[in-house]
């Protein structure tokens, strides 16, 4: 009888919720009634607000904020579509369900009676204001009820219980169990874990070949990918394994300036999502490679070099000057990595042999501690 | 233990398919013995030798092929990518292990001894060689171990054994499974099901929406998402699902060109890919919507309309001229959406209510037998 405890515990998150959402309305109604303009702090979500903490090794919104005020033109609209999309998440909250934010477009839009204008015309309207909501009410979207899109697997030493059903991460077969959008401990909880790191492959088809040599049996790890970079819902599951199973977390990318990219995001957040660090980054990511360095190292053959293009020598041009790649042996791997004029794929290691990857590459740099963070 | 008799089914597969291998290659070496031209018959993979068969409602390849030989200057090339491939593919099937083509081509690319020549200089050369093989064996890429991406995913009151693991498909939690790319019979057994019908949603938002709420539950049916247009895992997968427990599929989909498309790839198949349809095409497959008409009979309201671009306009025009369309009921169909002028998204349905498309929408149409095929 799993599924009750599970749905407690989500009404609760939910009811949690509720109450921020209420407070904020209150607050507003307050100043309606004191015949006061009323207005919504709304902390800012821009480059100029974003800093980042060498110390917490995160990437952080600052304290800036704005006020956003019914009686002012330029704002009123947005306004009224800060409390349309609160309303309806207040909806979904207390109706136990979960959507897309595209469907909370859709919920949301409609004709302002009497009048010929739209709550919202498009979905880059109301995204934003759901960006809005979650820092102003420091509820991640997922507490919100909100969903976005859903990407990833996996596979390992691992019993989770998911939305009240009890599934054996170690018996998923060759597709894997399937990474949901809400991760959070309400919804996913860790039952019983064998794991000893966590395995994050950027590429599927790299996870597919760990899967199918049993890779995360023989070393006892969770195999995960996001299918490129990772989504929320990979990011809130990466961080809950590391703080709460108090295990390592691998990170396999390409060796080029997107693979880098991936693996500082799962590290330390985005400037973009900069609010959102402190519940789905994991500072202490250990970047697995590949290295430009590997090429020699494992005598790798000729035909797996690709030339950089112009956009990888400026995106790495960029990382160079990015402060959380400041330490010297990042500007060293960035340095290689121009400094060679070439980039790799993980595949590459496949012109060696099909399981190089399982059998040499991944065991031994992780024996010998050949890793960076 | 199941994973002996999987391993065996598997094995036993991959013999065959190394007998193909090994019957195309033996044949080219009698030829060689002979002091012939050694030649390879390869049948025409274009819009020239496909036919769509009314009786079969398939899509099909003709019977045009083109001799692929040795000492011809535009072809040995060719001819030697054909072989690196296929002894690619033989290693592949002895050794057990699957890969993806990306994989394949850093496996098979190497500088020629003695020369400067590349044997493939990019995945364009050596995808096309795998398509070449496939119709030339008259064995699909996945018999061959190779996959093409992953995605999707599936629910349902079913227990299949994926590579030797039995899962219970109605225990998946807010995941579901994922659904691998080789979705063959050696892989994926359907164990025991209890499912009435199967019902393939394009967008993950209406799946999770379907899931959350226990549709498949309550009307004991396989619950598919493709993510957008259905890969080969997933078509191969609703054949297998379709003829073995002989049960009807149902598709929602977008009211839209594209909508249609994903519909009319997973009844008969693809121009492209029309070697294939045999294997993966769902010819009784029957189309759920959403419709024009759905906009008046639920009284939809006008925000959800999106107007038609284009593009839209153009790609339902080619439509209402495949022969595969030809019928009355779809002239009508596609002639309804040009003279609205407007397209829906499945998700217009949540303007209504969010579980509009799980308490009325699905039901009623299965119910009513409202579908068009």
């Amino acid at each position: 009888m799993a599924e009750p405890k599970h749905q407690a515990a989500r009404a609760e998150r939910a009811k949690k919720t509720v109450a921020k959402i209420q407070k904020l309305a209150g607050e507003t109604l307050r100043e309606v009634r004191r015949e006061q303009n009323p207005a919504v702090s709304i902390p800012i979500r821009a480059l100029s607000n974003v800093t980042f903490s060498a110390k917490r090794q995160l990437i952080e919104l600052g304290d800036k904020s704005q006020s956003r005020e019914f009686f002012n033109v330029s704002m009123a609209k947005k306004f009224m579509q800060t409390f349309l999309v609160a309303g309806a998440c207040k909806d979904l909250l207390e109706s136990g369900k979960t959507t897309s934010i595209r469907d909370l477009f859709y919920m949301t839009k409609h004709t302002i009676k009497g009048a010929k204008e739209n709550t919202f015309d498009d979905q880059v309207e109301s995204d934003p204001i759901i960006e809005d909501l979650e820092v102003s009410l420091d509820a991640l979207r997922e507490e919100l009820h909100l969903f976005a899109a859903k990407r990833g697997s996996m596979v390992g030493p691992m019993v989770i219980v998911d939305a009240g059903d009890e599934i054996d991460l170690a018996r998923m077969g060759s597709g894997g169990w399937s990474i949901p959008s809400i991760t959070e401990d309400y919804v996913i909880e860790f039952k019983k874990s064998e794991a000893e790191y966590v395995l994050l492959v950027e590429k599927e088809a790299v996870w597919h070949r760990l899967n199918e040599d049993k890779f995360w049996k023989k070393h006892k790890c969770m195999l995960v990918t996001g299918n490129g970079q990772a989504t929320r819902g990979v990011r809130r599951l990466l961080q809950r394994m590391a703080t709460e199973l108090k295990i390592p977390l691998y990170v396999l990318v390409d060796n080029d300036p997107w693979g880098l990219y991936i693996y500082s995001v799962v590290k330390q957040g985005s400037i973009s999502l900069a609010y959102e660090s402190m519940r789905m980054a994991v500072p202490k990511a250990r970047f697995l490679g590949l290295r430009t360095r590997d090429f020699k190292r494992f005598k790798l053959s000729e035909d797996v070099k690709i030339d950089l293009e112009k956009e990888d020598i400026a995106r790495a041009k960029q990382m160079l000057a990015y402060p959380w790649f400041a330490a010297k042996h990042w500007q060293e791997e960035i340095g290689d990595l121009l400094a060679a004029g070439f980039k790799m794929e993980i595949e590459a290691l496949s012109n060696k042999d099909i399981s190089f990857v399982t059998d040499v590459y991944v065991p031994e740099k992780i024996a010998k501690k050949d890793w960076l963070a």
